[in-house]
């Protein structure tokens, strides 16, 4: 594991803090930062467990790491180059601000600042937002769309883990013009590490266990989040059905997505669609024959995805499989990372 | 459990065989025809255990019956009324004729007798059928819809797990025309003991543990029979997608069903179409508010269904729940059974 | 389900309530009980869910019972001959006394009334008895050792998940003097169930699945209840050291026990220890060749045991599995009604 | 992921080809090596896969290695330094002797050279030994006792993962005095990747989830390599008990020792025995205060180890965790690499 001797070029490396340290999403940022070789970490924040040791809350960081949780303050970040937020929804916003001031790189890894319009913010999220004037230079960091403008963002809004999984299928099939635009099915299943780390019976093994369920039908907040996404990308209105179910496996995200054809299309025009936007990018693979499974990306930065032309009811459907704490969080705020500091793409990815 | 002793009325009891019982339908079958108060046990049937004792195959059954695997043939079934046939699909078609000949009843568990066009059969079950000429007279043994027809059939095709937990709650909003027969999307996920008692590595607990699969995109061969069979009840043509999906769970399905709508639909209209169709069936439960939980139904003969329309792409959002081994197989087996012989359709399955 | 008409016989049938209700246990309890042929069940206590439909809380019993939950109060079971309590450890002592006072029968799930030495009950449970003076007449309720003591007893301690799978089969070994009462070691595994209905992080879906711990390693309170219920039944001294430990199962405890031989023994005396102690017992199925697992007793009252010999090390190694919610909870509670009331020891317990 | 280009210095790195590469430990250990920065993966040999590339029999290297199955022959590995084998038992002997008559270095994952007695041998696998005359110069490959025979040593006998389980906790306590040598008691459980990855209905997923069984009681083949390797690092006779227990989890081994304290002891004493037999150990992590959970070593080759001294029956219960793949099999085999080529320990292993 990483830390100073680590470093393979200090002078190259940067100083990175993550605020929410101890939840999921934080803690596997923790782990990919620390075997990442240009990034020094310097504070972790976790309120409920300021003053203990990481290796006490997460035993599987001993004999690794001797890390601490601190109390967040703004001067606490001031050794920082970058600043990682891992907190729910409704805390960043009240914390991004100040680090903007202070001309820190901020990546925020809850849905403060993926939607462009506060009224949507406050229709799906449920409360106001409270700096609704950061909207507009917050970057929506999904690196196969917008890796130019991630190089030069200050402030980027990581994207959600269902999201992921249906944004980078799709956009390729409707930028093309393979699938129509409205009408679009998006079914989600997700692991129970989704929903963080938690006390609710909700969740608890008993009540999870050899079940399935369908929730929030029609309300999630990753609603707004996809259409708009995929209407920035493809520059056009897009509508869809999203809905996410709750299974019993711990990590990953299944997307099983279903959209009617615009044209004649062959299995083959939709791989070329692929290879035309994803050719060249290191953490999706395709394929026109394969059905992804969630196994193999478990652990991993990929997005698998699969696909079939279904000429009886003239659809396309399409299957994608990500880790939704890897390139459905905290893995896709590295990639992010690495884009904004000019580091390789895959640094610290491909363990 | 029953045994000669525990039938309450001897006179009205019937006797019951089951050719291919050491399967998992065939063994839950065993099980709940074991505490059915009207029928006695003749005949268990599975070719590769003759000559054990049922609980040195499954222990479960210690202390509770003394049953043993016999050879099938077809006099060896000649003191039975009733016999269930749990074998795959390819199977019964062969053993049904002189079944039949013999005046006995037959309930099919599997797939050789839902099509009523042999070239469907075909092309989905990748052979030939043998027995073509029993394919009009077989009932599709669905009691919500084919009731009437069930009392008086020698012969009944019970319903597939996948199509059991699909057509039954897209029926009534089709007949209603509340939905489009056109751009149906059903996407279901199943238990591991949908693939039966079977030794492959695809199956395996390492391979399907904490993973997801989608598998037969487009190929299934329960398609034809969803398709079909909501035709046949609605008098008008369906086209549908239908994709499974593979999960780590034992038992059970949920299937997720996306439809347009057809006209301005509201919560309760559509409430009230699954009272007209479904207000008085003992094991369809439905709820304009509660959404369906695969454990709520696991080991028992239920359906859930529940339900939201989603304005903003114009859909309704259907939701089921049922175990694939009892509503999906065995359960409904029995029920048609009861059906077939004047016992109250809940005997044997309220347990 | 079980309502007053389909009670068999009602002038045989009893009226049951149930303290703590909606708990794990209790709705195991309330299970059973509706398909018990005379038992007319009578309240339902929940603090939590009071004025809610049991249906509204577990939608399994939708379409089943019409049942709610009540505020408790001695006056409000004044219409039940029995009276279950299924409240954690504490709670049930400060309502027992006045039961017992009003004339009721009473058993009780929880811990309360299982040790005779309040002092032992103090270590253990971490709290002062508060009616230490009903102990001496609390009868153990484990029918295969107690059974003439249950049938006039008014107050049974039903015994814990661990003790049952534990006692049961080390008390006909220890009795006919076959292992040492010192150095006998119990590991056992449980599932998540056994913990309650609790909203903690620690049974949280992602914190369980996929992992395994020991837990209160030397401390757990079933350790006392184990030592003295082995020493009552065989009238001598135990020493034995019990670890539990947590697994990704919902329901289920399997124990190991290995004891030193006392003296020289073959698989063969082992057995016919068990067949003289158990051979007439319904829900004991022992063997000298198979080994136990949890799916063949999960949702019965069974108890399954298995043993080998082992004379490199002269232990006996002795196996158990239960359903932790039946014969360690709800389905033994039943037992012990059944003994009580007079009905068959089995009746409501072979689904 | 490592390849030619990514070895930082290729006059330092050597070539090692794995025979039996598509079993779950070959597939671990090529995952460990492709990490490693100074080995070039020469020759993958997989029977049953020649041919095939890996990325499509396990699709989670799609994107990282472009690697292919190769048939084994003695000639194929003419370029390697080191072979490593991950065959069934039985198999690796027959290939051995002539890949060390080349001067290959071979670490050998299977049970094939762990038992310096033939008989032995013979007697638990259930066959002769093919090549008895190199017995003697196999090293038992546990780093933490054996490191300079290791170092120099041709052979390695990787241990098998119970026993690293077993081993590693009980060596200090045995070699300090501080319990008996006899009496004692291991019962260990095991996820199912632990069986291989075979075809058969014992370890379908149906079968294994929500359940546990004990197996191979007193039989198993690791019963004589956790004796006569605990005899060989203690200089004295251990007789002992060893269970084995499948559970419905992928990976991990849980094991929980219970022994007879030799004298009186405290949790310091213990402490301090570990601390002097491992306190330099990168991979040994012990606790007198926490208890080992399989989540914290899953996917990593740590050790955990935790204890408490149980005085009312005089015992002292040592909990342990490992990862069956990683240190109970490849992650292991790369650490004894590491040493025998003068590496870092922890080179590839601290991802």
């Amino acid at each position: 594991m990483q830390n100073t001797e680590g470093i393979e070029d200090l002078s190259t490396a940067i100083r990175a803090s993550i605020v929410g340290a101890s939840g999921y999403s934080g803690t596997e940022l923790l782990k990919i930062l620390s075997r990442h070789n240009f990034v020094k970490l310097d504070k972790l924040f976790a309120n409920s467990s300021v003053g203990k040791r990481v290796k006490d809350v997460y035993p599987w960081f001993a004999g690794r790491a001797e890390l601490m949780y601190d109390q967040y303050s703004i001067d606490a970040v001031d050794s920082s180059n970058l600043v990682f937020i891992a907190l729910p929804s409704r805390e960043a916003m009240n914390i991004v601000p100040a680090l903007l001031e202070r001309g820190k790189k901020v990546i925020d890894l809850g849905g403060d600042f993926r939607l462009k319009d506060p009224k949507l913010y406050e229709k799906f999220y449920k409360h106001q937002h409270s700096a609704p004037h950061l909207l507009p230079q917050a970057v929506f960091g999904l690196p196969e769309w917008n890796r130019s403008a991630i190089r030069t963002a200050s402030l980027i809004a990581n994207p959600g883990c269902y999201p992921t999984s249906a944004i980078l299928p799709l956009a390729p099939v409707l930028k093309e013009g393979i699938v129509e635009r409205s009408g679009i099915t998006i079914s989600s299943l997700s692991g129970v590490s989704g929903a963080g780390r938690s006390a609710t019976t909700d969740f608890s093994f008993a009540e999870v266990n050899e079940s399935v369920r369908a929730y929030k039908v029609g309300e999630h907040q990753h609603i707004p989040e996809i259409k708009t996404s995929l209407e920035a990308i493809t520059g056009a209105p897009v509508s869809m059905t999203f809905v996410p179910h709750l299974l019993p496996i711990t990590r990953g995200i299944y997307t099983s997505i279903y959209a009617s054809l615009a044209k004649s299309t062959t299995q083959s025009d939709v791989l070329e669609a692929f290879r035309k936007h994803y050719g060249n990018e290191p953490f999706i693979r395709f394929s026109d024959t394969a059905i992804p499974e969630i196994k193999n990306v478990n652990y991993t930065n990929f997005v698998d995805i699969g696909f079939r032309i279904y000429t009886d009811n003239n659809q396309l459907i399409i299957l994608s499989a990500i880790d939704n704490l890897v390139k459905g969080a905290a893995g896709q705020a590295v990639q992010n990372m690495n884009i904004m500091f000019g580091f390789n793409e895959t640094e610290g990815l491909l363990a």
